[in-house]
């Protein structure tokens, strides 16, 4: 007896949304599609599920074949299945985002890409398919999590300013932020280190680094905290 | 030219969790397979996708079909792709969640299902596939969402006592909370319009009752409004 399912079945792609923030703005990363269709645009990184992969590991595939970025954590954010959404026929994607620091990344363009490259946020080029839809439902995503989770900590570098860390949630929220506001919530969930060394940036006076409690944010989590700017 | 992707494809389902409440406990809706595999076995109500219709329209389908239940706000909760998640064949499904009011909707089990009903979450039969753990990420992100958004009020009765509010957020969270703590954060965020009307139940004195105050959700939720209890 076979189950198999008889009837017309569509393809399923994943499509990686990976944001980037290195001090500045916040970006993307987008590859330049080297096969029909919208072959010469810009697009998400990704491709065809394989059948014999989870999802997860496509879209790890998928990204590093065509940008080179690897240990990346993906996170699912949606799946897309509007039918039309793909010219050749009906493709359903599951959608992955990230948020990484650039400067740690090689990038390489290979396989179905002729090109990777990170974009500014605010300056997108034209992108292929649905894939407007997809990066804006990424970033609401985003922001959504930086209101109960401290996720800035993870991306900045080990040692980092407040300063730096405000640019940070600016970049992701989009809103500039009152300092000392911004300074008193921080410090008050207490999970900054001070450390003995400072930053000497241009011609201010040198501002003082932390480090990230990783410790401390593991159990305030597990009290389902908020962590509220 | 053709475009189409020449590869193995495996099938693509709908799942859907619903639960509800309905003063006591939170419950979850299944059906009885009537067709292989798993056929007997209790599972979420859900089946393929058809290659014209959306994902949102194939789930509503699903779940109308299966149990009766029209008119559900279905929101899309993950998609679960692990090959060898279904011994048929590769099978993705995209799950998707509800928090219903059982007494307003009329049950009746029909195509693949040979019955539909509701089980008390803490008390589940054996569930076919891998839909403990579609059930088990439906309940955390229900208590998520209750951390930051008010959905309580729209389960309700149209008039409801603090009392039955308390009830739904411990159903949902699965801990009892301190009655003067909960009624003090509730009453803080000016949601709840007091009613000329009590609620008169058993030998206690009568409730005051409250309806919902939408406007001023719709304008907290704008804010960014965290609805922490």
């Amino acid at each position: 007896m076979s189950y198999t399912y008889q009837y017309p079945r569509g393809a399923l792609t994943v499509d990686c949304v990976v944001f980037g923030f290195d001090g500045g703005g916040l970006k993307v990363l987008l590859i330049k599609r080297g096969i029909a269709p919208f072959k010469g645009e810009w697009a998400l990184p990704g491709g065809f599920v394989k059948v014999e992969e989870s999802l997860d590991e496509a879209a790890r595939r998928e990204l590093q074949e065509e940008t080179g970025l690897e240990r990346v954590f993906l996170e699912q954010l949606y799946t897309f299945g509007e039918p039309g959404r793909d010219p050749r026929e009906r493709v359903v994607s599951v959608a992955y985002f990230a948020l990484v620091r650039p400067e740690v990344y090689q990038m390489r363009a290979a396989t179905d890409a002729d090109d990777a490259q990170w974009f500014d946020l605010d300056e997108l080029p034209r992108l292929a398919f649905d894939h407007p839809e997809i990066v804006e439902m990424a970033h609401q995503r985003l922001r959504g999590k930086l209101r109960y989770e401290p996720i800035g900590f993870e991306l900045l570098a080990e040692k980092f300013s407040l300063s730096q860390l405000q640019y940070l949630y600016e970049a992701v929220l989009g809103v500039p932020l009152d300092k000392r506001n911004f300074r008193k919530k921080v410090q008050s969930y207490d999970l900054l280190i001070p450390l003995e060394e400072k930053h000497r940036d241009g011609p201010h006076r040198p501002a003082q680094l932390f480090k990230f409690d990783p410790d401390k944010y593991q159990e305030l989590k597990g009290k389902g905290f908020l962590f509220e700017i």
